[in-house]
């Protein structure tokens, strides 16, 4: 058959792998995917990621796109590789997308979701996919900071990229901050995000919600442009990829 | 100091463990907390839990009571033990209760959860503690049948207790199933369950709801009064021992 090229949402648990990229002397989930695939398809499979997630981050669904010759049917791929997938890598579903859709050059919206596990203690069931913290957290002062970076701004405070990327401007759509039982549930929504920025956003975030910093402080945060305004970059554990939205396929 | 009781809240992921009960070549949360207790406190601990869950099954407040002469407040054990403990188990709480205060022998209420992940394939980042079904569940006849059994009756069908219980007769006091993002969540609370009763009502729910069985067949496999007229034993992995409501303490 031609070659073509297949689309996977892939979820996982990131926590026994070094995140997403391929890299020496650590496993990632690029080179589980290559592997599998190529073992599966009996041809060489180097798969493109949507995002390189970091160390320890989880998701509930990355893309991810490979050029193959197989005859198997687009759909039927993703149960065929779940067979021969580690318990912590599934893919979600499978289907066929233009030979030239590229996950990173196509305008997206993404979902990220960052989980905070309260209370006097740690809970051990959400110890993986939480972040602990015994602070009492005002949401209503979070809202309130979270609020002043919606809309597009310059996130270069919020980031470690440095000059690795051409902009460091970003739109954010929507931070929305929830209470679920003994969890803190913040999602956050827009068209890209900088190296860490989700979880610097976050750890700016709880700052405030412990009274550390005010909610207004977010707007000269944002205002400074240096890393070091902001807070701590809360850890990799508590961060989910959510959702990917393409505005093409 | 006096011997006195302290009782501690134990919550933990079951995952590692070969449930709470001592027993010869696996470990289990009782041996632990015995060992701990008794190097942090210098004396021979031996606490009694309320449930003795079974491997594999989690806990977000299991009761223990233990009896020491020890002159750290009873309030600031949880802290102490925590430092200790391995980071699968934490003690949420911990206080003074009366010297003849047994916790499986006062009378008592006790909530259990079970999640089940539903969706084309297992989301990974819950494959500990839910237990993952790709068949279609019908909320409404599950919600059905569950009536059945609400109130007191004999569960003898529901339960591989077989002679080692005085009775088989329980009450159930509130069945509640419920959607959230891909989990089904049944909440069940009872004055007390026999052997795997909870995970049998499960097991035969998921049969009702997948439309193998019809709700109404519920009243005829509670009148069976015979195991092998109800549905299999669903994972311990889905199963949480959630919370518990002593009438005396």
């Amino acid at each position: 058959m031609e070659q073509h090229r297949i689309l996977l949402e892939v979820s996982y648990d990131g926590t026994n792998y070094h995140g997403w990229q391929i890299q020496k002397n650590a496993i990632s989930i690029e080179e589980v995917l290559n592997k599998e695939l190529s073992t599966l398809l009996k041809e060489e499979i180097e798969v493109i990621g949507a995002s390189r997630t970091d160390a320890g981050v989880h998701a509930k669904c990355n893309i991810a796109v490979f050029d193959t010759c197989t005859n198997i049917p687009a759909n039927k791929i993703a149960n065929a590789i779940n067979h021969c997938l580690p318990e912590d890598i599934r893919i979600q579903n499978s289907y066929d997308v233009k030979a030239d859709f590229h996950p990173r050059r196509t305008p997206t919206k993404k979902t990220y979701e960052y989980r905070v596990n309260i209370g006097a203690f740690e809970d051990p069931t959400k110890r993986l996919y939480t972040h602990f913290t015994y602070l009492p957290l005002n949401i209503e002062s979070m809202r309130e900071a979270a609020s002043y970076i919606i809309g597009e701004h310059d996130f270069e405070s919020f980031s470690v990229a440095k000059k690795q990327v051409a902009s460091t401007v970003r739109t954010i759509f929507e931070i929305d901050i929830r209470e679920q039982e003994n969890e803190i549930i913040f999602t956050i929504r827009g068209n890209g995000f900088l190296h860490n920025m989700v979880r610097i956003i976050v750890g700016t975030l709880l700052v405030i919600g412990a009274g550390r910093k005010k909610p207004e402080d977010m707007i000269t945060i944002l205002e400074a442009k240096r890393r070091t305004a902001a807070g701590p970059t809360a850890p990799a554990k508590g961060l989910c990829l959510k959702s990917y939205e393409f505005d093409v396929l």
